[in-house]
């Protein structure tokens, strides 16, 4: 009989298999129910809950801050969006469900480690990478990927009568079309219907954060956000910890339709699939961030930062939080967004959030060198020595690149 | 006497510059008139003001088609976007129009390529860069980076009392407080009011092709755009031809307010400066052609595009488009997006273009493959040794990383 | 009874799976000997043992040319070295020997395609990345991959005794204290007394392309290689074909003591490893080519191109060469090396191979702008604009940077 | 009369322009002698040389270690290598002399920082892109770069004459046919009759700390350097400063002829040149660093450094050592650099240097995971699902990307 935790939701999945670990496999299972500001409707019927199945413990694990502030913080510092669009709120939470799990871990003398992610999925990698990192002899355990247990639950009726059959309470929440993952960040939708790229995902999708923009306010509403080393720290001049900043932007930002996304992505382990999300929040931060970088940060520093977004999301998205490039590239972007301080406003109207005025003590916007107006302090004749230099391997390579053959005749 | 090829646009500046490099210089100058889809009202009154301030031709380039084919349409398959957002209209248009005013220079005999870019932009730039290339031996005169124009011309007063005292006909219209410049791809707003970055410059610019999403109506519209081999050929069913195609796009998303961007750049010169752009078509095909992507690309030749695209949207921007690393970039655009073949459905509402519906003979996404359903072709046991390779150097460096430490104790 | 190809050696591991696979499996098999330069003594007594072993058929497939021009050349353009150092002569003959076996297959009607590569190294990577991709419904089979075979043959002496068991001949060649792989392109040493990084591994070697730099002629010796568009054609005035001038290089800068490398490289499955390499002819190649690449190819093309060529480096190390990716890097690679024609001239000298002389008739270096002489077509004076303009992006962000802290005071 | 500090080094082109600028310009100047370990054969005579000229103050500032420390082993850490081969001594060099000028400036209170660099060089580019970053308001005066002064000496005649004219000491040294800068990094050579890429470089320059291969011993000399976090601080087991680690090991590689470098390379300015180097520890340096990475550090990191290292020798190179993205980079290869901690012994001989043994306490590789022996412990079935699920992408687009057709038939 080994000692196991268990990454727990509370949900029909989660506690299958917690008691399946402990019927059918006789291991001695913790319950680990880390928030990372989903909505648990009641913590105390989860706990009960755990301890019908047969759980050894339960342990609750607030991460509603950390995960905001040191992962998806640094995450936004980057600019990094998969595949140029999505924000990642999944990605960014599995690190620290996996780290709170190893925590208990260590507590209860554990040396496997459970969760429900599918054999499919990107959860499984970023659960697996995580806690190998961190704890090296860290035993896996992904039921979903034994062939036993899925004969044993080829589908959701199995566990549903298992369910039954062991007196294990189910939410009777009428089944939705597809399946969902929430936490403070966002709410992705994927599977079931939306696996049909050809369907609009979007009037499918039953929204909890995001007002869908036809029915937002026909008032745009302002908003300011405040910035210190790119990391957002107030809004609308009222300091806010992490969890709480991005919670009332997710309010502020959600009633005006702001960051619904319906794209095809692709996973690590292969395969395209679909997913719509929801993140009022974070993609208000992301473009208040950008509009605020505009004015701070340097331009061939920025372009660099550019050019390792994609790979810093495909790290973040894979599962690769921890490892010695990621522990790189953190000190790479803590060092870029020095002075990236400041304030940002956006207005938020039916779904559009758009910067209206940014300003900061460190910008690096100069108006009198900007200036088309005379008197200036920028000297327009340095031009000319400027572009014949650069022109200059242009002119010398000009004959043999064959370029002048676009003048035609 | 030598002979000057002059860009000539058939407004104050040009014209004073036409008329200056006649009478103060003693060129002998034709005047270019390329057509790049901004809207001349008066072509006839153009080349009557050209002919009034003495050119000894003027020629009128059509490369309406050109400019979209030859230069928006490859920087769309590179989603290259400066500095993540700008889409660029004015810099693709760039290359286009120094190219026509060599081809007139061939023409007529002219080794001298007069254009009125002051020396603080990236006109400038744009224009001397493709020049230096296409013909290594050509002159470039711009009169504004010379010490002796700018004190002659101080500023707009000047040059309208230099054109009545001429006789040059000045239009009448009534002042903006702001410069913009305009094609079949965008227009772009800067300068005057919008020089300071604390003011929201969205409605103080008078829009030409975008409706202002509050003003959009209530009704959302759905339109479709075909592409082949990532080239957009057909909206709604109706095959265009390149520029048509992007002036019936820039009618549709225009009059659902899609398209405004408002930010802070930095110039190829160096210093920042602020930007408001309307582009409704192209950021329409922008979204759309990004949504077959995730549908028909792979995912690490995306990913890998996805790094190089702020470089390549550099070379744009700046004014590279004849240089061999851009050639090079070119050609690998055209592999890449070979089989970015299907359709996309966008719905437009108050500003937003987001894509309802993909399609494609090539598409890679299997809902066989992705399925969380059973009865996939998806061996999930794979994923076990996927994970602990993936996991292997983790594991191996994660006593001398350091990571354990994160999980406390 | 499936029919099954087999990339057959002739040595005693493929020998003894090739019996294996036809008596415990019972399989059909065809054999498929590669010919990619390895030195095989004698194809009649591999042939024979072919037979002997009981395959249904032995094929001899020639992809000497077809190595060094399909695959080696083009990575020779990249100038890809893996880890900046290894020349990657395994990695490259890999696909190739795939799909030989490919082709084998479906003249034979086989749907699998079994090699003796170990289940820890890169090799099964590259056959069967080559394989899913070239025939994606292809089954692999890799005996050493499965428990049973790895319980049958634990050793070197087990798979003897199963040969003497089975009267299949065995070559009685002195055991060398590792084990090496053998193509025109270079041979590589690895395992055995080698996996100790602190030992050297030259002295421990025995190598066969290249006579040791101390044992290496006190003269030196100059060689003349052209290219044309990259590609190398004639050695010293004499054309060759791909194939042949490598053998030829292979032996000029062989017998000088070029091309040995000693080092410790990442796997594509994640552990570290040490690999001993000679490769004479490709290492003077690639000196050659960067050499007359110094003269021809515009300078922001080629650090784009050296930024990109680690990632090139790996899709070949790992097996990547069918992928989109990697399609489009050699769309990028051929168009990059236009006009890198002309001639260099090496000298070889115990170990070193140096270039003497390089020219082109589309060499971009200039003489008359380069000079430091006086009378030159390069004005200085445009330096000061050009460099104005480069600093003002420093001169504004000089305060908030910091950077004045380094004057001390 | 404005006060001036201009780099001086003693040499008959900084004397002449100490003289000229005190002469022609009436400015008040300090010259600053920077030492970065130049063979400064008689500084007091130097120093009295600037007092027969007129100087207003002889300063004379120590910058070896500074050198070495700050910026040459930071450049190591990179691995960057300007377009993959040179290790830029000089342009390692130039900013800590910028630096030294404007910390002398600040004592006696200039404002104008005057150079004897010409204007179609990289080092004009370093001196003032360093100095406008850390002083930006200050003044460069380059007289080269201004037509008056290349009028007053079209040669080196003019400038003998006007130094006998003006009673300032000239060495009486043989002219050589090229250029040369030196200091404790490296020896360039350039110009004369090395501007001749059709001629060999090497037997031209004479040599200061290389022996050339064929004259160095015909016995190999083994040396082991000590790492602490990629910083090398000892050699054969003595610790030694940064500059005495230096001029250590271009005594001991020196003597076995390591570090010459004969190649066309391209300048900031626009246009090729080539340069002849010798930088014999330096060269060792880079060789045992990467054999000491190549045990220590995680493959990913080590692969996108590659991928940056050419940025960061851009940066180097073109004189960018001030600016926000390299202070960035210089985050990044810190970080990076951790726990590249060991020995590393490289064999020296007639040109080669090669490592023969490495040893880490952080060693990353491991015996038991990459051994091909029995009992190891590593899973070779994992492979198996490893390269299925990597093979899935190539499957899934096999039929579209046409690879197929590869296979014939």
């Amino acid at each position: 009989m080994a000692t196991v935790v268990l990454a727990y939701s509370g949900g029909l999945d989660t506690s299958v298999i917690l008691k399946y670990l402990i019927e059918e496999e006789k291991h001695d299972v913790h319950s680990v129910y880390v928030d990372v500001g989903q909505p648990a409707d009641d913590l105390d019927e989860i706990k009960r809950k755990s301890a019908m199945c047969g759980a050894a413990g339960f342990h609750y694990c607030d991460k509603k801050e950390e995960v905001v502030r040191e992962y998806a913080f640094p995450t936004l510092l980057w600019d990094a969006k998969y595949e140029s669009v999505y924000l990642m709120g999944t990605s960014i939470a599995r690190p620290v469900i996996a780290k709170a799990c190893l925590e208990v871990a260590r507590k209860v003398g554990a040396r496997i480690f459970a969760h429900g992610a599918t054999g499919k999925g990107n959860d499984q990698c970023r659960f697996q990478l995580t806690a190998e990192a961190l704890d090296p002899g860290i035993q896996i355990l992904a039921p979903w990927r034994t062939a036993k247990y899925r004969a044993q639950f080829p589908g959701r009726e199995e566990m549903i009568a298992y369910a039954n059959h062991h007196g294990i309470p189910i939410k009777a929440t009428k089944a939705k079309p597809y399946s969902s993952d929430e936490n403070c960040l966002h709410i992705s939708y994927e599977a079931g219907v939306l696996e049909n790229p050809e369907l609009d995902g979007v009037p499918v999708v039953d929204f909890t954060m995001v007002t869908l923009p036809e029915k937002a306010p026909d008032q745009s509403e302002q908003v300011t956000i405040a910035f210190e080393d790119g990391i957002p720290y107030a809004v609308n001049g009222e300091n806010l910890s992490p969890y709480n900043l991005v919670m009332k932007l997710n309010a502020i930002a959600g009633r005006h339709g702001v960051g619904i996304l319906d794209m095809v992505e692709n996973r690590f382990v292969g395969m395209k699939s679909r997913g719509v999300y929801e993140a009022p929040g974070m993609t208000s931060l992301y473009v208040a961030h950008r509009a605020l970088e505009q004015l701070t940060m340097d331009r061939d520093l920025m372009h660099l930062r550019d050019r390792l977004a994609p790979e810093v999301a495909e790290l973040v998205y894979y599962g690769f939080w921890y490892c010695r490039k990621m522990d790189t590239l953190l000190a790479f972007i803590k060092e870029a967004s020095k002075r990236v301080t400041g304030e940002v406003t956006l207005k938020l109207y039916k779904g559009n959030a758009t910067p209206v005025s940014r300003k900061s003590p460190y910008s690096l916007y100069s108006e009198a060198i900007a200036t088309m107006e005379r008197g200036d302090s920028f000297n327009q004749d340095d031009s000319t020595g400027f572009l014949r230099i650069q022109g200059l391997p242009l002119r010398v390579q000009s004959a043999t690149a064959g370029w002048s053959a676009h003048l035609g005749q």
